[in-house]
């Protein structure tokens, strides 16, 4: 078994194999060529923190693989990254591990943030005015860090629950080449954003129906799991077209599982991100509709991510 | 993150401590001191193979555990083992990886070995004539290989559905201190062994109510899948006492899960061995009767093997 480090990993990945590979996953998964099992999962509670497994392949592919994701919020008041873990690629050939990517969590915040760039490629309005990052984390900053692959939009409003670390973000130097101010509520940055990226680890509803203008996108990253929520239901019932990276999944959690709850949509009329990377016709259709993409997570983004950093 | 690699692994194992850590591992999971969810599990059809992923910690304890197993049988045949994986110890503080024990799957061959020879201290009667192995895979030579810590015998039958592979087991010089016979049938195997150990990856029924005599204890080691059996459920119905790693795994697969479906036992006559272990009292009465103990593979096992390998 091969056993790559953070730093190795980092050099080695070329971000344009990863969203093609990342794209194909999902098409794969959408197509139902992809063996996908729930994710397994375990909470702690002192100090809180969670657990997440994910595993799988696709059918036609010669590996398959175990992610293993954890998340411990009050490691940062000691200085060390909320989250951790690894990914195991294994041949699908023998069941030997192949590849150990001790990655510290690195390929999940970035394949995370593709699956974001890949989603606003596809259902941005033909003009984005304006992004806007609701939440202050890592992922916040991966988000931003890919957006110029898909948008030449460089204006950046950041809107955080800490406006302290909404102001450190502001001013991270990697983010030197966006024109980046601190929203002082998510009203102003609704109203100037038509590109809004939701990172937080919030409980409850941040986005409600009417905070977003007609001809907005929004991609919902942070609600990974039961019990997270970032958006309100009534935005559903605003938007136009609903994007899932996996429908099962976000029925059962994410923003689109409390949205479907409520009776808000229906999952009839939910569309998976597969199928619309398939077939573009399915995506907007005028810059005056409102889009949602509620992204939790799925085994194939680590597969694909795995095997671009072979 | 430490990395042990096999050899380090096998070197550094104190036998004596893994006994003591797992007897605790199966206490503390019958007291419900521990969270273990259900198994994760993918299954590969060509060539065949599976991956079982098991989690879970001690609610009182420093660390959890993430074990993944592979299990694919044709390896063999191009002379690969045909189980593999590895077990990754974490921090219950903060979430990171502490130690990768790329053991290729040693230490589940030896957990699981090592709960087959407490299942034999806690159950065998007084005198072991003769010890059964069925099977001859890997870890029909590691439940022998362990089984001199509690019991005296060392008289050996083995029988296995492959007479060439059962002489090879028979003549393993690492077996040198047993005196070791090939038995012709299962028939004569049951007729001279009070002890019997089941290792196969059989998917029906090897060993039946008509094979076993009265004072004989069976620790059936090998169904530990949805779909694996070894013992007919006639046998459950003929045991004075039946004894599982964990009620709730056994009633999903494993031997006792298809003789509770066919109605051979009640669950409520079910017993844990972790109860056992913490209340001697509840085992064997006398040299006559018949039990079983099933063994399916808990996380606590995987924990604690771990923990006495750091």
């Amino acid at each position: 078994m091969q056993i790559l480090d953070r730093k190795e990993i980092e050099n080695a990945l070329s971000i344009e194999r990863v969203f093609r590979l990342i794209e194909e996953g999902f098409i794969a998964y959408s197509q139902k060529k992809t063996v996908i099992p729930p994710v397994a999962a375990m909470q702690f509670e002192n100090p809180p923190g969670d657990c997440h497994i994910k595993y799988g392949y696709l059918k036609e592919g010669s590996y398959f693989v175990v992610k293993i994701a954890t998340g411990f919020p009050l490691n940062t008041k000691s200085g060390l990254p909320a989250g951790n873990g690894m990914i195991v690629l294994f041949s699908k050939k023998t069941g030997a591990p192949l590849v150990l990517f001790n990655d510290e969590g690195f390929l999940t915040d970035m394949r995370t943030a593709i699956a974001g760039a890949i989603a606003a490629k596809t259902l941005v309005p033909s003009h984005v005015e304006c992004i806007g990052c609701v939440g202050t984390g890592a992922q916040a900053y991966y988000q931003l860090s890919l957006l110029p692959h898909v948008t030449r939009c460089r204006k950046v409003l950041i809107w955080g629950r800490d406006g302290e670390k909404a102001r450190r973000l502001a001013k991270d130097p990697r983010l030197g080449h966006f024109s980046i101010q601190v929203a002082p509520t998510l009203d102003s940055l609704a109203a100037s954003c038509n590109l809004i990226v939701t990172t937080t680890s919030s409980k409850a509803p941040l986005l409600f129906a009417h905070h977003i203008k007609p001809g907005t996108h929004i991609t919902a990253v942070g609600a990974d799991d039961i019990g997270k929520q970032e958006l309100d239901p009534s935005l559903f019932r605003k938007a136009d077209l609903v994007v899932c990276d996996s429908i099962a999944q976000c029925l059962s959690f994410g923003d689109t599982s409390h949205a479907v709850r409520s009776a808000a949509i229906k999952k009839e009329d939910l569309m998976e991100l597969g199928a619309l990377l398939a077939n573009p016709l399915l995506g907007r259709k005028n810059d005056t509709q409102i889009t949602i993409c509620d992204l939790t997570g799925i085994a194939a983004q680590d597969l694909q991510i795995a095997i671009a950093a072979m």
